[in-house]
């Protein structure tokens, strides 16, 4: 057994052991102690009643007097977990706990974990699914400041993050799409400046059209880039594409490239992968520009490794891991992005708040180098940061040179 | 003013002025320290995913791993919450907050609450809406290793946690109807040592037929009382009523007694108020037997204040208010329940197990007096024993004398 495999069989074996005596990572505690009936009094009946009378009243005050002011709901269906696939609901909420740890340790956001089981009711991968999706999420929202959706499957993920969204008038965000998206932008604006290229003519391409592919395209776009290429397993995607989000994707696709990853890669100054392991080899990497920027993010095993992503001539390599320079990860953005919207009482999370939190997070790295493009994750400046790019007025953001 | 207008108001403000403070009356934390990658990698990834693995292999395991473990759902659609009626979702929040801080306090239980928003997809008081809240509680279950049902208006609560309970393997509890109905039945059996009178011939009068009276009735019937009467607004309830439920709790009123609150009253034992304040008076009592017990505990104001019925000749008497002896509480059942039922792995609570709560409850006043025949609120005796009563096969439960 190679050394590797002997460290991730330990980690697994300590995981189960921690989570059995741990039994579920979060705790709900009282935020103020109830030692006596006066206590009593004014935290439950009689004196609630006000509390209740006037909400009824004037239902805006439920941001000021309950947990609607600090509490967001981390809600999944378990169709699309890690990289575990459809696993449905009960296997999701291990990863849905340890989000919300999250939340508290690096945002101090109060967050809960909801995962929906719909099977009783409707039949999976039908219209059907997604409008109970919504629905049960629309319900139980009156409780929650915001609401943080997870590992939901593409293309699903896209409807029911806008239904929600629309329907609701508080902060609404898929973390798979937008939470990578921002983290790539956040790396990219200085992987740009170590590499002295030009952002908005850079040729960009992105291995996966899935959740995160999609909403990365989509950020990139918005921030000023005119030249990304998507493509999935067939291929790059082009304007036949039955699926609607595939169809806009090609429209970033100025130069009209069709192909495969070689055709999209020849010339490239950047690839990012949210696909899938060893999609990627060196001999691809030898295709792109000089100088280039290599983001292979699946995990555990990226789409390419570090070295042989060197070895093909990148630049700049950076992955989803811990234990490689330059780790792209989500926890980065969302705990901040979260906090920022319950604090300043954002009611939607825009394209130009995302990529002004992007730019916070970059300008945490005074001096880029190839070795370190992005903040650690538990540099404990990135939440308020980005947190405060969240307030004021969605201002122009700044298109990257 | 009054002096108890004043104090009343006093309670108001400070409530108001201390939710304000709180911004919500809980709060989430992480059950162990994120401090570094060494931890992230067993509460999140990558160790995370070989817990969701293995729960997602054997769903049964999620009890083990995960805060199905420990956590409660309190939930309500806002429809019946104190005596406020039907003031919705958001409303209702501050008393379920407060709830799920009782839990914590009393218990050890970790709860959080969740109101539910139906207006959107289906019309109040249809039973469209019925379905609705079965489906959407059923949904959001996965989570949870127990669902307190709170606040919802009689009858569709009724159908609704008889529904929940059948779908679910988890303990589900209406709490407006079976908290009271347990308290109530301890304060019975004290209270008939007291008076000296035997439970199973008495004539026990409810007034009122909503969450509250019909469980307490079912309760009584189940441990051995075999002369309810029960009344509703329009009188003592009989078999030619529209609902099911009272056509039910007419069954129990085996002498066939017809009429209004006199007739009921005419010779009664026990008088039982979960109705409205000030519908009964000392002439009303007067007509009771002698040695008479009434437990009035409409809130705020009880049916009939106790120095009145004392007037009337009541030798016992009970109401919800902390500031009268007796106080009859759900706060003595609830918590020890769901802590009995999430550390015995109950799947149903029985009535057999609500009958030996209700024994355990009243075991802890060793010799009950007029003055005290139910432990205070605040004794730290009473969850444990309560949830010890939860525990093992459902014994046949003592018949009271």
């Amino acid at each position: 057994m190679k050394k590797s495999d002997t460290a991730k069989k330990n980690v697994a074996w300590q995981a189960l052991l921690l989570h059995k005596k741990l039994g579920g990572k979060i705790r709900m505690v009282p935020a103020t102690p109830i030692r006596n009936r006066s206590d009593l009094s004014l935290v439950y009946t009689p004196g609630v009643a006000t509390v209740s009378r006037v909400i009824a009243k004037n239902p805006k005050l439920a941001r000021m007097y309950t947990i609607k002011k600090r509490m967001v709901a981390v809600i999944s269906d378990g169709s699309a977990v890690l990289g575990l696939g459809n696993i449905g609901a009960l296997g999701a909420l291990p990863v849905m706990e340890g989000k919300c740890a999250l939340f508290k340790t690096f945002a101090g956001v109060d967050a809960i974990p909801l995962v929906l089981d719909l099977s009783t009711t409707v039949e999976a991968g039908t219209q059907a699914e997604i409008d109970a999706i919504v629905e049960t999420v629309l319900r139980v929202a009156p409780a929650f400041g915001g609401i943080n959706l997870e590992d939901i499957a593409a293309p699903k993920c896209f409807e029911i993050e806008r239904r929600v969204i629309e329907a609701l008038d508080i902060p609404v965000m898929h973390d798979d799409q937008h939470g990578t998206a921002v983290v790539v932008l956040s790396a990219l604006i200085n992987a740009f400046k170590v590499v002295g290229k030009k952002f908005s003519s850079a040729r960009i391409v992105i291995l996966g059209a899935g959740a995160a592919g999609s909403a990365t395209a989509r950020l990139l776009h918005a921030a000023g880039a005119k030249n990304i290429i998507v493509l999935d397993s067939k291929g790059i995607v082009d304007s036949r594409r039955p699926e609607a989000h595939k169809r806009e994707l090609a429209t970033f696709n100025t130069k009209r490239i069709t192909g495969g990853l070689h055709e999209a890669l020849k010339g490239a100054d950047v690839l990012l992968g949210v696909s899938g392991p060893d999609l990627v080899k060196a001999a691809d990497i030898r295709l792109m520009a000089s100088r280039a920027i290599v983001l292979a993010m699946a995990n555990p095993v990226p789409e390419i490794m570090p070295d042989e992503a060197k070895r093909g001539g990148a630049m700049i390599v950076g992955t989803g891991r811990s234990d490689f320079p330059n780790q792209i990860n989500n926890s980065l953005a969302f705990p901040g992005i979260f906090r920022g919207a319950l604090d300043h009482k954002v009611t939607k999370i825009t394209q130009q708040m995302k990529i002004k939190a992007a730019h916070a997070i970059a300008a945490l790295v005074k001096k880029p180098t190839p070795e370190r493009i992005i903040p650690d994750m538990f540099d404990k400046r990135v939440a308020p940061v980005v947190a405060k790019a969240m307030a004021g007025k969605p201002a122009v953001a700044k298109v990257i040179r």
